[in-house]
C-alpha cells in the first residue's frame, strides 16, 4: 500500500525537482524517510519532486500528527521542525546539526489563529533582508537559513489566517520569533524556576540599558594547538589548549567542542548574537595554514565570548572552559546537564532581570531598534566592501605591486651588471650602489608580497567575525520585533473588548523584558565593535606605518651606497 | 627621349616597390629628380621601381659623372651623397636635414680598389649591430639610418673589389668611416690650415687618454620658454631663455637653432657623441606639456654641452650661445662661417693634438675599444629594460596602484559613513577617525599617481639622453676600427713590398690620433655617465625616500586621530 501524506500548509515549488502541493491535498511519499527535511512523493497532478517534509502530515493507520524525525522533547507549542529552507537548500548546505534541533509538532491547534491576522500586523520585516549581501563564510548559520521560508510562508499564512484567538498565534512556523521562544514568552507560555545563579541582569547605563558587566572578568588564550590521536592512533584530530585567566588551569579543546558549545548558545540566548565559529572545512584540517587561520579566528571568538557579560558568565561556557579535558566522565556530566537546561529559549528570558523603575518608551524603543536594523544593513553593505576590497588589495600586494617593485629591481641589477663592464676602477662604487638598490627594490616587492598578512589579514579576520553578528541581527531584531507586534495586538484587542487589560499588562510586561535585554545586547554590540574597530583600524596603520618605515629604511640604506660611488 | 642612366654598383632590391639594378646596366628614368634619394625608372628586365640615385650615374650629352642634386662644394674623395638607406626608409623618417649634406662625385678612379680588398680586411664591424634595440625617439640620427645600406654594400663589394692600389680604399659608399672622413685622414688626404684657437688637445690623464679640460667652464640655464611671434603674428614659435654662466646675457634661441647647430656640430665632430636633441614633433608644439618636457630634455642637452670640453668651447657652439637674438645680422654671419668651416670630418682630425711621449699601443687599444663596444651594447639592453620597466612602473602607479589605494580610502569612508548611523555619541571620535583613514588612503592615491613625474620622468629624461648617446657610439668605434683596419692593411702591403715604410708610417700616426681622440671621447662618457646616473640614482632614491615618507606622515596623521577616538 502507498504510503500517503496531507499537505498541511500549500507549498509553491521554486526549484527545480521540487513540487508545488495545495493545503490538504494528499501526495503519494516513496519513502517516509526524509532527506534532509525533504520528501520524495507525487501530488495529485502526477507530478514527482520534492516538497518540504515539515509541510506535510504523514497519514499512518493512527494518523498521528507527529512530524517526521521527532527525537526530543518538546518545548514550544506550535514550532515546527528546523529543516532548512526548501529554496536554499539548492543553493547552500543545510543548516548544521546544531541547528537542527527537532521540535515536536504543535499541541495546540492550528485553529488559534486570529482573523485579523495579516501580513502588516504581524512582524514588519522578516529576517533575511540584511542578510542578503552576507558571504556565506560560516556554516550557514546566517539568516539566509531562514530566508526563503519566510517568503513561502507569507503567502501562506495570508490563505490559511482564519481562526481566532485572543492574541494571534504567529502560523510562520520557520518565524524566529517562534523558534526563539519569544512568541511563546511574550504569550505567557514560558515557566520554570529560575536558580538566583541564572539571574541574567539588565541594568540602565550612561547610554540606555545594559547588561550588568561580569564581576569576574577574565580571558582565555588558545596556545599552539596540537595534533593529537586517539582509538590508538587511528584517528586524529588538533587539539586547541585554553588557559583562562581565571582558573589558570589549562584545558584542550576540540574544534568539535567549540562546534557543540556554539550549538548550546544558540539555542539558549535568542536575543545574544553568540559569535560564530570559524567555518568549518572538510579537506586540509591539518594543513599549517587552516590550523593557524582557524587560531586566529577561535581567538577573536574567544575574546568576544569573554567580553560578554552574559554569554562569559554561562554555566555552558564555564563547563567548556573549566573541565578537565581527560576527566571524560564530568565532562559528559556538564554536557548532558547542559543539553537538558530548562532555561533556553523562551525560558531564557524568564532569567532576565530589569532595572528597577518605569518600563521602557515602546515607541522609542521601536524607533531605536528601527535605527540599530538600519545601522546594520549600512555596516553589513560597508564591512563587505571593506573585505572585498582589502582582499583584492592584499592579492594586488602578493601578486601586482610586488612584480613591478622586483621588476624595477631586476632592471636596476642589469643596469648594475652592465655598468660593470666599464673597466673603470673610479666607477665600482656605483656599480655596486646601482647593485643594491636593485636589491633593495627586489626586497620591496617582498615587503609588499608580505605586509597584507600583517595588516589586512588581521582586518579580515574581524570583518568576518562582525559578519557574523551582523547576519545573527535580523533574528534578534526579529524577535523584539514581534513582542512589539504583539503588544500593539493585544492593545487592540483591549479597544476591542476581547482581551482583558491584565493579560493585555502581562504582554506589555513581558515585552518590556525582551526589549531591555535587546537594547542591553545592542549597546554591548555598540561598545565592543567601537572597541575592535578601534583597535583594529590602529593596529592596522601602525602596521602600514611600520611597512612604509621599514621600505623607507631599504631606500634610504641603498642611498648611502652612493655617498661614497 | 628617354632619361637614361648607367649602374655604378649592384643594386639588389630588398624591400616592395625597389629594383635591382646590376653594375653599368643602363636604367631608364622617370624623372631626374629623385625623392629623398631615391631615383624612379625601369631596368633592363622592364622592372619598374625604386632604386638609390646614388648608385647610377646620370647619362646626359656630356655623360658628366655628377650625382644628382649636386648643390655643395666637394669636400672629400669618393664619398657619395648620403641617401637614407633604402631599406630603412620604408621603416623610419629619412635623415634630417642637416645629415643631407650632398657631397660631388669621385674626383678619383673607382680603378683605385685592392685586389686584396675581402670583407675581412675590411672595417670589421658597421655600425647598426649595437643600435638594434634604440627606441628611434630622435630624428632618425641613429646609427640605423646606415644600417641597411652596409650589408646591402657588403654583398657588391665582393664583386667588385677588382682595382689595386696601395692602400685600400673602401668602396662603401655608405661607410661612416668613409663618410666621416675618417678614412681620408688616416689615408692622409686631409688638409687643411690649423689655427691655434682651432687645436683640441688629448692629455693622459689618470686613466689613459683624455680631453683637456675647458680652462673656463661654464654652465647655461634654460629658462621657462616663452611663445613668440613674427611677421605681425602669422608665425609663432616658441623661444627658450639661454643665460650662460660665463656671459650672464640672455639670449633666445629656437628649437631651430638647436637643430641647426647639432646639424654642424655631427658633421664637425667624427667621434665625438654628440649629444641628442630632444625629439621633433609635429603636432602640439605649443602644448604645455610638450614644451615642459623638451625644455627638460634641452636642459640635459646643454648640460652635456657645457661639460664636453672639446663641444663646449667649438665656435659654433659658442656663437649659438652668445650671439645677441636681435642682431640678425651678426646671427646670419656666424651661421655662414659655421657652415663654411674648413676644420669638419676629416679636417677635424687635423686640429687633434696628442700627448707627447710614445704612441699607443695600437694592440691594447682595439682591446679597450672591443671592451667599449661590448659594454654599450650591454648598456643599450639595459638602458632599454630600465626604461620600459620604469615607465611602466609608472603606468602602473598612475593608473592601478592609485585605483588601489583609492578604493581602500572609498571602503574606509564608506565604514565610517556606515558607522556614523550608530546613534552612539562615545563613538563619534572612531566614525571621524575612519573618514580620515579613508581620506588619508585617498591622499595616498594620488600621490602613487603624482609621483612618477618627480623620479620616473628624470629619470626617463637621462635614459633618453644616453639612448642617443649610445646610439652615437657604432659609428664612433666604426671610424676607429676603420683606422685601425687601415694600420693592418698597411703593414701588410709594407711586407708585401707593396708600400714604402714612410707611407705606413704616416697611415700608424693618423690612426694613433684618431685612437687618441677615440679614448679621450670614451674616457669623457665614462666620466660623465659616473657623474649623471650617481646623481640621478641619487635624485630618484631621494624623491622615493620623500614619497614614502609622505605616505607614512599621512598614516601617521591618520593614526593619531584615534588616540581620542
Amino acid at each position: 500500500m502507498a504510503l500517503k501524506a496531507r499537505a498541511l500548509y500549500e507549498f509553491n515549488s521554486e526549484n527545480p525537482g521540487e513540487i508545488s502541493v495545495k493545503e490538504n491535498e494528499i501526495v503519494t511519499l516513496y519513502s517516509e524517510q526524509d532527506i534532509e527535511g525533504w520528501l520524495e512523493g507525487s501530488n495529485s497532478k502526477g507530478e514527482r519532486g520534492l516538497f518540504p517534509a515539515s509541510y506535510v502530515e504523514i497519514l499512518k493507520n493512527d494518523t498521528a500528527s507527529t512530524f517526521n524525525n521527532s527525537t526530543s522533547g518538546s518545548r514550544y507549542a506550535n514550532i515546527p521542525t528546523g529543516v532548512t529552507s526548501p529554496g536554499l537548500t539548492a543553493l547552500s548546505p543545510p543548516a548544521p546539526a546544531q541547528q537542527q534541533h527537532i521540535y515536536q509538532a504543535s499541541q495546540g491547534s492550528d485553529e488559534d489563529w486570529d482573523d485579523d491576522w495579516d501580513d502588516s500586523s504581524t512582524v514588519a520585516d522578516e529576517p533575511g533582508v540584511v542578510g542578503v549581501n552576507y558571504q556565506r563564510d560560516f556554516d550557514g548559520n546566517g539568516p539566509s537559513t531562514y530566508r526563503m521560508s519566510t517568503s513561502m510562508s507569507k503567502g501562506s499564512n495570508v490563505q490559511q489566517a482564519k481562526s481566532s484567538a485572543t492574541v494571534s498565534r504567529n502560523l510562520n512556523r520557520f518565524s524566529t520569533f517562534v523558534k526563539s521562544g519569544g512568541e511563546a514568552f511574550v504569550l505567557g507560555e514560558a515557566a520554570g524556576f529560575v536558580k538566583d545563579g541564572d539571574k541574567i541582569c539588565v541594568v540602565t547605563g550612561q547610554y540606555g540599558p545594559e547588561w550588568q558587566e561580569n564581576p569576574y572578568p577574565f580571558a582565555c588564550t588558545i596556545d599552539d594547538p596540537t595534533k593529537q590521536t586517539k582509538f590508538k592512533g587511528m584517528k586524529s584530530y588538533i587539539a586547541y589548549k585554553l588557559t583562562p585567566t581565571h582558573t589558570q588551569t589549562q584545558v584542550n579543546r576540540r574544534y568539535k567542542h567549540f562546534d557543540w558549545l556554539y550549538g548550546r548558545l544558540v539555542e539558549k540566548f535568542p536575543v545574544i548574537s553568540v559569535p560564530h565559529i570559524p567555518e568549518k572545512q572538510a579537506t586540509g584540517r591539518f594543513e599549517e595554514d587552516f590550523i593557524s587561520k582557524r587560531r586566529k579566528g577561535l581567538i577573536w571568538w574567544m575574546s568576544h565570548m569573554t567580553s560578554h557579560p552574559v554569554l562569559s558568565k554561562c554555566d555552558v561556557f564555564q563547563h567548556f572552559l573549566t573541565c578537565n579535558s581527560t576527566d571524560e566522565k564530568s565532562w559528559k556530566q556538564g554536557k548532558r546537564k547542559a543539553e537538558k537546561d530548562e532555561m533556553v529559549g523562551a525560558n531564557f528570558f524568564l532569567t532576565i532581570s530589569t532595572p528597577s523603575g518605569p518600563p521602557l518608551d515602546l515607541v522609542e524603543v521601536e524607533s531605536k531598534i528601527d535605527g540599530f536594523k538600519a545601522f546594520t544593513k549600512k555596516m553589513d553593505d560597508s564591512v563587505v566592501q571593506v573585505n572585498a576590497t582589502t582582499n583584492e588589495f592584499a592579492r594586488k600586494q602578493i601578486t601586482g605591486f610586488k612584480k613591478e617593485y622586483q621588476k624595477v629591481g631586476q632592471a636596476f641589477k642589469v643596469l648594475g651588471q652592465a655598468f660593470e663592464l666599464d673597466q673603470q676602477a673610479y666607477s665600482v662604487g656605483l656599480n655596486q650602489a646601482i647593485a643594491y638598490t636593485g636589491e633593495a627594490y627586489d626586497a620591496i616587492g617582498d615587503y609588499f608580497a608580505e605586509q597584507p598578512r600583517q595588516d589586512v589579514d588581521p582586518l579580515m579576520d574581524l570583518l568576518q567575525l562582525y559578519q557574523g553578528h551582523l547576519a545573527n541581527y535580523p533574528d534578534i531584531i526579529h524577535v523584539q520585533k514581534g513582542a512589539l507586534t504583539k503588544v500593539k495586538e493585544s492593545q487592540k484587542h483591549v479597544e476591542e473588548g476581547k482581551m482583558d487589560a491584565p493579560q493585555a499588562d502581562g504582554v506589555n510586561e513581558r515585552c518590556n523584558i525582551i526589549s531591555f535585554a535587546t537594547l542591553a545586547e545592542i549597546q554591548h554590540f555598540h561598545q565592543v565593535r567601537v572597541r575592535d574597530f578601534k583597535a583594529q583600524m590602529q593596529q592596522y596603520l601602525t602596521e602600514q606605518i611600520g611597512f612604509f618605515q621599514k621600505i623607507t629604511g631599504k631606500l634610504e640604506e641603498a642611498l648611502q651606497k652612493y655617498d661614497n660611488a
